[in-house]
């Protein structure tokens, strides 16, 4: 038996708020943290506009109910592109390995990757990751950076999140090994 | 046919300032530039002293013009170096890529990049890149790092750059590919 | 003739200071240091608590008369870790290099190397480093960024360090070799 664990998922787009295309930041979250988390999950989804004064409220919001939030949208230099400042000003502390290690994942893929300004943060007891826009992006970046995710949940005292092996191995250093809760 | 671009190079050193030696910076941002873009150029050039108000006056008012402006020198730790401090004073937005993928790209060559603090940062619709003061170092990290720079300026309402593949290949998503403005 | 070096050497942890185990950082920092440099040595060592307000007069007061001060632990995302913090907040300059250096080089042997805050500041003519707090990643991480250390003391005005080259090889660019003092 696994603890559940609730996780903010955010979807960032003008376009997609308003109807111009279909929202696929959400789903391609949903399916990938099913894929990878053994614990039952429970979901709080929000799609919302690239409103700087927004995305701080829903942040402040969910973290104090998640032990992750992962946002998707919005972290280019274009002026409508204000995830990452939103996610600064509600942030306790910055994990720099964060955005770093996502734009250098990207830049396997995609030179452009270097405009990305993503950022990872501690608010409270919440983890909040930026991600990218494009389905496949998001996927690239989780599988590069999420074996470190549940080790920093534990530290921030969330619950134990374990992964199925085969997506990603999540790693703890051998000091921080226990067995899952109820087992 | 496509637009002509309108470029800020600035070189940042007391010593070239005062005639001490000759600065090398201006012409190897201009040759590099004019060997890349196919765009016609139209160079803003500017030799400056290590003194951050006069930087900050120089970015300010190449800013209002230039889609791209490019500074060598004053990027190190010595207590002169104050380019990067300028720059982010200056800046609308701050991109951590630029300024980590240019010291990865340079510790390909020399472990002292690390001591490197240049910045990318986008002041209205003008990116503002810090180089190194060396022109072999200038050269590497523009081959390194300019692939991202035609679609950033998209992204900020700058003019559509060309770039001749042989040097630089300019790097868009698939999205946002447009024939040269006139063709 | 080398000229000596005075080096402050702090280890942060709550629970080496109440004495819950034994300090492994200063004996761990002061063992790698004696076996790469050829300067004559005067370590200053102090392990203390992780309160912010005590790491930053610990830092003020080392940076006065060391040329380099290497802090151990309290880099993490978990509440008690603010050992970035105080280093930020007694900066003059920030050295983002370090920090990505730092981070990539340990990405190498553990993936919850993103997870560590470390930073890289020059406090007037001292360079500040926090490093991990294990033993083993503490002499990683010196291995991978120390080449740079001993330009980065010339330039904000430190004594001139040789390094051992069968350990690390100190790297000068060719314009700043110069003898060793007394040579």
């Amino acid at each position: 038996m696994y603890e559940s664990a609730r996780i903010g998922i955010v979807s960032i787009s003008d376009r997609a708020t308003s109807g111009v295309y279909e929202d696929q930041g959400l789903p391609a979250l949903k399916t990938w943290l099913g894929q990878t988390l053994c614990n039952p999950l429970e979901f709080e989804a929000r799609l919302i506009a690239d409103i700087q004064a927004d995305i701080e409220a829903t942040l402040r919001d969910l973290a104090e109910r998640c032990c992750l939030v992962l946002t998707t949208g919005g972290t280019g230099p274009a002026p409508r592109d204000v995830t990452p400042e939103a996610t600064l000003a509600v942030a306790d502390k910055v994990l720099p390995g964060f955005g770093e290690q996502m734009r250098a994942v990207s830049l396997k893929y995609v030179p452009t990757a270097i405009l990305s300004r993503q950022v990872g943060v501690v608010r409270g007891s919440c983890l909040i990751l930026n991600l990218p826009g494009q389905p496949k992006a998001i996927q690239e970046t989780l599988d590069g950076v999420f074996a470190a995710v549940p080790y920093c949940i534990d530290l921030i005292g969330g619950p134990y999140l374990e992964t199925r092996g085969e997506v990603v191995r999540a790693f703890r250093p051998k000091s921080a090994l226990r067995p899952p809760a109820g087992a």
